[in-house]
Order: structure tokens, then sequence, then C-alpha cells
């Protein structure tokens, strides 16, 4: 057993840095120092939704260099640049595995932390962490020119949007909108800018204009506002809900065209809605949440060729408390971004 | 102002004959000898969920034969076979009817009962009677061969099966499950059958195994037995789920294959689902209810082209009653449709 520095959970409140251990290298697997690591919703709900004591380390996006690697891997060698996202195993072998959709794995995936690793049964602790050994398969060569900071989000924010983009066939002549502008919302309003589609953003307040504008959107409609939601019903082929609290989705599919559909991925919980909303215009519900190996490697090509890392801000890792709070209160432009360089 | 006898909701429990009025014809109306009409779980709720006074007479597919035509009618004649389903009006101008989606009309369409007349404001007072008045171009000619007693339920519980199947594409080499055997249910197995799909029946019962096979499904499978539905995990590209009342879809959306759809027919009131369970498979929820003229008529000739009508129990109409009590109670095979001929 090795060991490393992470931030772990003290209570339902916050983080301290500990020593955590890591398990020693099998003949698969890597270790990647970590250098930049995203906080995400989920971290959050992670963490003030425990209950009890199990071990909590939170983090699952992250970039980094490989450190070391088992004896049977030849996809990576010291020094590489990798990233690593939400799922670090799956069976490998059922249906969903074998169509490349890790992340419906029968025997459900091992989550980056708070999973059960499939070998020796212990509980994964994340990235908010200066190591991480990982399985091969399951990092991914961080492409050349994508900034690795930037780049650590697309691990779990920007798969989660590009997987239903790219299911909905989001392309030129398509019109999308996409509700919230958090670490998702700026993501997917990149994504399909550059897919090709035209953006509209839906915000709760007119501020968003010049950022949605920034980020290729070519129109803001604000939720608050009745006239401009009414003027904009039944306008979008595709809609995704990256709002990540419950809310009412009524107001939202409104605004879906006939036979559309309404992706929502911001929030995971218990969802509903009126069924003569999905009824009047055709239109359709789904969710989303990261992808599969190779969705996820065709997603960071994408990247790589359109210029695209999410909006961060950098902080050390100490002020990991500090980026979790102001999470909270949506403070935030458009993603917080641990830098672990500060734990030994 | 004309008259004719029809079945009146007294209170919330039942119905009495009584002389209800009819409007003279417009230019492009016809006067309808109604024949048989469907007996529909809308028609129960309408009269159980009534609160006040308002005048209520139920029934939305019926068919008849045309007994005078308005003075610009050219499209029937008296003698005719005509159909009427849930919609008899709409704006004919918006989007949405010229798109031939009247069943969308942004103005909203104007209800078979139950709604308001476009031009003078009354309520419109619905099938369960012996002459109907409606817009020629809310008629449609019954197809020859078509009983009409069991086509009278095509025009409502048909056609508002028919939509989500051609919407998803149903066809040869897929598999589409229907949930309930009601007038929907059955009438949706009937139709997936003559499109090509494979068809199961899912229900409470196994006792309904004979009656699925009857209808053209290729399995049964009991929505009780735990070890079945586990089986049958991610099967169905097409989930249709006729059941009449809420429940819980989490069950039902486990069986819909990745990338498909449960869609939602048979209750229309909020839905409420586990955005997991829709996010692993990247499945989706949509609705439907009632279709547009173009979409009837095709369902109408499509129903000809394979001799598709529903099984029914054909009762005079004075056991209108009795049809609601059985039809609360799920005691019917597979819809009532109620034989006008006994008023004067």
């Amino acid at each position: 057993m090795r060991s490393t520095t992470g931030w772990r959970a003290h209570g339902q409140d916050s983080l301290s840095a500990a020593t955590i251990p890591r398990r020693d290298l099998r003949p698969d697997d890597i270790a990647v120092r970590v250098d930049f690591c995203g906080v995400c919703h989920t971290d959050l709900h992670s963490l003030r939704g425990r209950s009890g004591d199990e071990p909590l380390v939170p983090g699952h996006e992250f970039t980094g260099v490989v450190s070391e690697v088992g004896a049977d891997v030849t996809g990576f060698r010291v020094g590489d640049a990798v990233a690593v996202g939400n799922i670090v195993d799956s069976c490998g072998t059922c249906s969903m595995c074998l169509a490349d959709q890790e992340n419906f794995c029968r025997e459900f995936p091992t989550l980056t932390y708070g999973g059960t690793d499939r070998h020796d049964g212990s509980t994964t602790l994340g990235g908010f962490s200066r190591e991480y050994v990982v399985r091969d398969r399951f990092a991914h060569p961080l492409p050349a020119g994508l900034d690795p900071a930037g780049a650590a989000p697309l691990m779990c924010a920007g798969i989660t949007v590009w997987e239903p983009l790219r299911a909905l066939g989001v392309g030129p002549g398509m019109r999308v909108a996409v509700s919230g502008l958090g670490g998702l919302g700026h993501l997917a309003v990149k994504l399909a800018v550059a897919l090709g589609a035209e953006v509209t953003v839906i915000s709760r307040s007119a501020d968003r204009a010049a950022d949605a504008a920034e980020l290729g959107a070519v129109d803001l409609l604000v939720s608050t506002d009745a006239d401009q939601m009414a003027a904009a019903r039944d306008r979008f082929d595709v809609l995704i809900d990256t709002i990540p609290v419950a809310h009412d989705l009524g107001p939202y599919l409104k605004l879906v065209a006939m036979d559309g559909t309404l992706s929502q991925v911001g929030f995971l919980g218990p969802v509903t809605v009126e069924a003569l909303d999905l009824l009047v215009g055709r239109k359709k519900l789904s969710s989303a949440g990261s992808g599969g190996r190779a969705s996820t490697a065709a997603m960071l090509e994408f990247c790589a060729a359109h210029g695209i890392t999410a909006d961060v801000e950098v902080l050390p890792s100490g002020q990991v408390n500090e980026a979790l709070d102001r999470l909270a209160r949506g403070d935030v432009r458009h993603r917080f971004v641990l830098d672990l360089a500060d734990l030994s």
C-alpha cells in the first residue's frame, strides 16, 4: 500500500488535508500525479448529503501526469499527460460495456470516489488528492494543446453534456437552448456552438447576456420574463437543462419544439412533469450523466480540434472549502478547478 | 336550434336520458345520426371528477351516418358512414394546424364534449346522444369493411396509440411492449403487430396470456413477477404504457432498451420519474393523446387495410351507467361501445 495527501471529509461541512491510502499498482494500473481537479456539484452533494462517517475524498474530473505504470501497461508512459473522469472501472463483459457504454455497465461502473473497487472491495477515494491510481483503460491521453486546468472539467461536466448533444443529433440547422450557465451549462453552449447549432442561453437574469454572447450563444432568454418565455414557446429542438436543483420543468418543456427533447442533466433526483406538457407537441424528456470510454475520447478529440476547454477559476487546493461554499452560492464563472500543487 | 336525446350527467355518479340542444347546421356542418359510441376512461374521469353542475354529455369516439349536410359541404352526402373523434374544431391557421397537428392547435382544439364552441361559445356535448352536429373537416369517412361498432374506439383509443407508434418509427425488427390491455392497450398491440413489430404484453396477471396471444403478441410479461421483470431489463425499443391510473414508471423504464422510449398514454396527470431511470441507457419519456386529421385518416386507412377494429362489448345505451361502473372496475374486454339505437 502506498499513500498520498488528499482532502478528506470532516463531518458534512468541510474537507481537511489527510494522508490517504493508494493501492500498489496492479499490472494494468497507472499512477497519476494529479495537477488539476474540477469541483462539481456532485462533490457538494456528496459532502453535504453524507449521513455517516464513511471515508470521502471528492473529485472526479482531473488531469495530471503519469508517474508510474503497471507491468502490463502499454498505452501510457511516465510523463504522459492524462485525464480521468468519474468512472474508473467496469465489468468489461456486459452488453453495455461491449457497446462502449461503460457508464451504463450492468454491474454498475466503479465510480472515481465513493465507489467500490472491483478487486479489493475498498471504497474509492477521489481526485482532490496529489496522486490517483487508476486502471489504464479509464485514463485518457490529454490531447496536446488543451490547457490541463481548463480540460479537467471536460471529464465530467463536458462529457455529461456531450452525450445528449450527440445522442440528439445536434448540428447545423438545429436550435438548442441551454438553461443554467454553470460548469455543465457553459460547456453545453460551447460544444453545441462548435457542433454548428444556433444556441440560446436561458437564465434567470439578463445580466448573463454578455457572458452568453461570449460563449457563442445568439440569444439570452430570461426565464423570469413571462413575455419572453411565451414568445419562445415551441422554439428549440433540444433543450439541455443544467439547473443543479429540483425545479419545475413545465416552463422549460413549453419551449421545446414539436418532436423535440428536453434533456435534464443538472439534477439527478426525482423529476415530475405534467404528461400534457409532453403530449402537446409530442415532446420527450431524457437525462444524461457521464459517458463511455469511446464517447469520452471522441469528446476530447473534438475539444482539441475546436480549442474548447472550460472557463475556470483556479484555486490552490487549500481553498477547497471556500470553493465549495462559493459553488453552493452559485458564485463561480464557470467552474472551480483546484491546483493540487500545494499538496506535498 | 334543434334537439336530440342524450345521456347527461346527473351529479357525479350517473347519466340520465335528457333532451339536449344541437345547433342548426352552419354551412360547413354535417349532422350525424350517432349509431355507436365508445366508452373511454376520459368519460369516467369527466363524470366523477366533476366539481359543479356544468352540463356534461360524454362520448368522443363514435360512428354513424350523415343525416343532413350544410350548404357548403362537398365532402359528405346524406347516408355516408362517418367517424368522429375527440376534436371537432381548431383554429386552422396556427403552425400546428398547418402542420396537420390540429390536436396541438395553439388556440387549443375544440373538444367533442366539455369544449367551447369557437363560434357561439356554448359548451360542446358529446356522442352519448342520438345526433351530433360537427364541422365537416372533423368528420372522417368510415372506410368500407370496418364494423361501425368496432371502429368507434379507433377514433380516440386507436389514434392515441397510433400516434406514438408512428412517431417512434415502430416497424419490423422492433421490440414493442404494451402495458395494460384495456381499450388503448389492446389496440396498441393490434396496431404494433400489424406494423411488423414483435410485441409483448405486460400485465399484472398471467391470466391474460391467451388474450395477448390472440391479439398477436408473442409474449406476456407478468409485472408482479420480479424475476420476469428483471430478465426483461432493457429489452424493448418502445414501451406504450396504457395503464389508466397514476403508477410508478420506474419498473417500466427499466424494461426499455438503450435509446428507447416509454410513451405514457394512459394517465394524463403529473408523472414522476427518477432521472437515473432515464439516464442509465439514455432512455426517453413521452406521452400522447389523440392526433391530427391527417394522422387519423392514415390510421383509419391502415386499419381498413389490415382489418383492425377494437374488440368491443356492445351495450344498449340505456346501460351506460353499468358500462361506466364496470369500466371503473376494469371489467371489460376490451372496450365498451354504446348502441344509441335505443334513443329516440
